[in-house]
């Protein structure tokens, strides 16, 4: 077999990359850093973005679009926003090209189409979007503002990984606009919980939702809400990431309204934000050596039929029935597919559709309709089953429900086995070294420690829960006292 | 009243830009030439949007992503399509901004971080993806690719006018990869026919199909096919192409397969694509004086329905009764709101939702209760009904058929009654000025009369329509014989 998957043991990184590539998720590009989303692995991001855009709008959300562009001056207004996106930033500083005099067939940029002002290719529209909402907003009746945007983004990353980190991606950037900062701050909890509800009850996904530490904040936010998963190599995913952001951008674009008693003040801001990252946290939570394990709530294909053929006679005998089958669930609003295709064998198929993570199989040969039965495997566990075709719709809709809960299940429990208190530096360096995971610690709150701890482990503060007790203890790292316990953990 | 409309007669181009603004489909950005898509006017494109991405996915097309920038080595491949793109590119020419050493707070582009190789931002993706398809292709078993994608391109444009040309836009490119030129070329007419389709019954919109002349054609492509659509000022707009590339794209990026004798051969091509353009051309299909007028199959809002309250004890009844219609016509899959909102009057409700061209506007107040009767307002004629309120959802749902047959109707006999066929120059030039429309004339075949004719006139050939009957006649300039009519205007 051509397609074969190297093991997590081997190569824990290879492994994904085979999966990426060989599941035909997506696949590399001629432009550094940036990949192209093939065909399955965009209908897996529509399936992810779909529900999301449904739980936005159901929160009273709209989506609107803004330039791709940010003349240089507005990008640099909030100077912490500016700062920490000026190193990764992709810069257009002309618009033209023209024929090389010296090179025949040949382009070259045209030195008289040199912008005035160069504009940078959006890394996050703040900037952009909050010099926009000046002319949207003078009193507290043009307020709030709930505006979502789906769009790509570049960040000019050195080291990228397929879906996990790369120059351009996909994402969506919300960007709300408040009277007060009690509702400011409401809204960005309230999608935080958004963003909890849909890693958990659609990727199957568990995750801690907390609150990152000033170090990993959001360049130019007050605070940065985010929602951390576990990988299966111990490591931990930031999902998704929900910004208070105080009135910064409000200050530094001088928007301000007039409340109720005609007072001016400036406005309250959140954003928030998940990207195509999530379908590498997708793949990376539940696949295993023989491929993806997609949850059936969004994978693109839930549901594959495959015929065992014996000869030309069995053909339509067991394509009356197949598809009959199909019919019956595409009713019941299941995504099936009946692969007909006779150049491949069926072992073959079976282990493609394995290698992408298709929930269910079923395979029907002509002996299988003559005992009125059908081997229904699912893909998380691999059993099979053989299942009266009389019952088998209902059957196959409960399987998929089963699988949702059951991988979701098992992510939990991998995850709530992988969150480890220590109480001493010794022991966090061994957890961290052997098991890894989630490693929950007392640390002295300083930015310092929190560094020191980086560099000398690369772990870094994931979150401090929001579910936190408090807690008496002493940092890990310097014993100096501490209120509550904070979760560690190497990160992607 | 702030948001009055100026009238088409007074000012065309202002009445368009007063209805885009005011219409709030879209504001002016900080980015010359670019817009920002506003709520209502993004939810107009996103029904656009979803119903196109049905019509593609039903004829077989699966959507990807490719990357937003070109490398200059890619884009030139194709020498065709680079020349015809090469004057309005964007260009990354660096990596990284960095602090201006001389003026604090500000920054400017790190000199270091200059690109070995500049990359375009896409005004079309033909090269990146032709590059990518020769990765994916080696034999006839790998054709044919049918891919879409739902992207932003952008192209700097000297003159830009909100949604008929912005420097960047949003728009959707298909492109197939086929084993045969018979395939292509079906493939293209396939997806025009798609375009016809979506432009005539979802936008209420009538098209021309037909071929471009050589002048007017894709950079790149063997031929060019599109539908041309009619605005109220006698001006043609292109609402959509559809390529065919013939071996063009294959050849610059050596893109070759096995064929079932396993000889090698070129891959056939194709791209379309239509854009945000469209909801300029709707805008100017049907609006009128008082605003925009929107078909129902794609209004973001179908149906408003506007309570006229008397006193505080009217509000309960009418609620109450209100929203019982709402929530039936919910239940019949209309999109409806329910205006409570109790700072503007009725009056200024009715113009605002008459200047943002929501089909059906019902008002409700006690007496009409009273009464078992509700008043029913349709946009497109602004007739007004008194309509029994145990029927008045199956007339709503009526009515909005019949708004939408009557849009498409109205359109069809404006743009019917301005084809005038001419014979002399003399005609010719008096119909564009006094008439204008499409001017069905002879022509002797040669791009240096249609260049001619255009600097006299500045008419273009629009398309030769694909249902042209074949008449012998003699050019209107130069006086050669010609086969066939082809269609000039002056063109968006």
């Amino acid at each position: 077999m051509s397609k074969e998957i190297t093991s997590r043991e081997k190569d824990y990184s290879q492994w994904y990359n085979d999966l990426i590539l060989k599941g035909e998720l997506a696949d590399y590009s001629a432009v550094r850093g940036c990949m192209v989303i093939k065909p399955y692995g965009f209908a897996l991001w529509e399936n992810m973005r779909d529900v999301l855009d449904s739980m936005f709008k159901e929160t009273g959300h709209q989506n609107a679009y803004f330039p791709l562009f940010v003349p240089k001056s507005l990008f640099e207004a909030e100077e912490k926003n500016a700062e920490g996106f000026a190193k990764e930033c992709a810069v257009v500083t002309h618009y033209r090209l023209k024929t090389d005099p010296d090179n025949k067939g040949k382009l070259i940029v045209d030195p008289e189409a040199k912008l005035e002002e160069e504009l940078v290719v959006r890394p996050t529209s703040e900037a952009i979007i909050w010099n926009t909402y000046k002319g949207w907003i003078q009193s507290y009746r043009d307020l709030p503002i709930l505006i979502n945007q789906w769009a790509n983004v570049v960040r000019w990353e050195m080291r990228t990984r397929l879906f996990l980190r790369t120059a351009e991606f996909l994402w969506q950037e919300g960007h709300t606009a408040h009277a007060t900062k009690e509702e400011a701050l409401e809204e960005t909890k309230k999608m935080l919980d958004v963003y909890a509800t849909f890693a958990e009850e659609y990727m199957a996904m568990p995750v801690i939702k907390g609150v990152k530490s000033a170090n990993e904040r959001f360049a130019g936010a007050e605070d940065t809400y985010c929602i951390e998963a576990l990988m299966q190599d111990g490591k931990a995913l930031q999902a998704g990431t929900s910004h208070f952001l105080g009135q910064n951008f409000a200050k530094a674009f001088d928007v301000k309204f007039a409340d109720r008693d005609n007072k001016l003040d400036y406005v309250w801001a959140t954003s928030w934000g998940v990207s195509t990252r999530l379908v590498g946290a997708l793949v990376m939570a539940h696949s295993d050596d023989s491929g993806l394990i997609l949850p059936p709530r969004i994978a693109p294909l839930q549901v594959v039929l495959v015929p065992i053929y014996k000869g030309a006679d069995s053909k339509p005998v067991i394509d009356e029935k197949a598809m009959a089958i199909v019919n019956e669930l595409k009713k019941k609003g299941i995504s099936v597919k009946y692969d007909q295709d006779d150049v491949n064998r069926p072992g073959w198929k079976f282990a493609q559709y394995e290698l992408q993570g298709v929930p269910v199989r079923i395979a029907l040969g002509l002996r299988d309709i003559e005992n009125n039965q059908a081997e229904v495997a699912r893909r998380d566990t691999k059993e099979k089953q053989t299942v009266g075709l009389d019952g088998i719709v209902g059957y196959v809709e409960n399987l998929l429900q089963e699988i949702q809960t059951a991988m979701y299940e098992k992510a939990r429990s991998f995850r709530d086995s992988h969150i480890t208190p220590v109480d001493t530096w010794e022991e966090f360096v061994q957890t961290l070294e052997t098991k890894g995971g989630f490693i929950s610690a007392h640390w002295d709150g300083t930015p310092e420690t929190e560094e020191l701890i980086k560099t000398k482990t690369k772990a870094t503060i994931r979150c401090i829960p929001l579910n936190n007790t408090v807690e008496e203890g002493r940092c890990i790292l310097t014993g100096k006292p501490s209120r509550e316990r904070v979760l560690f953990a190497k990160a992607y």
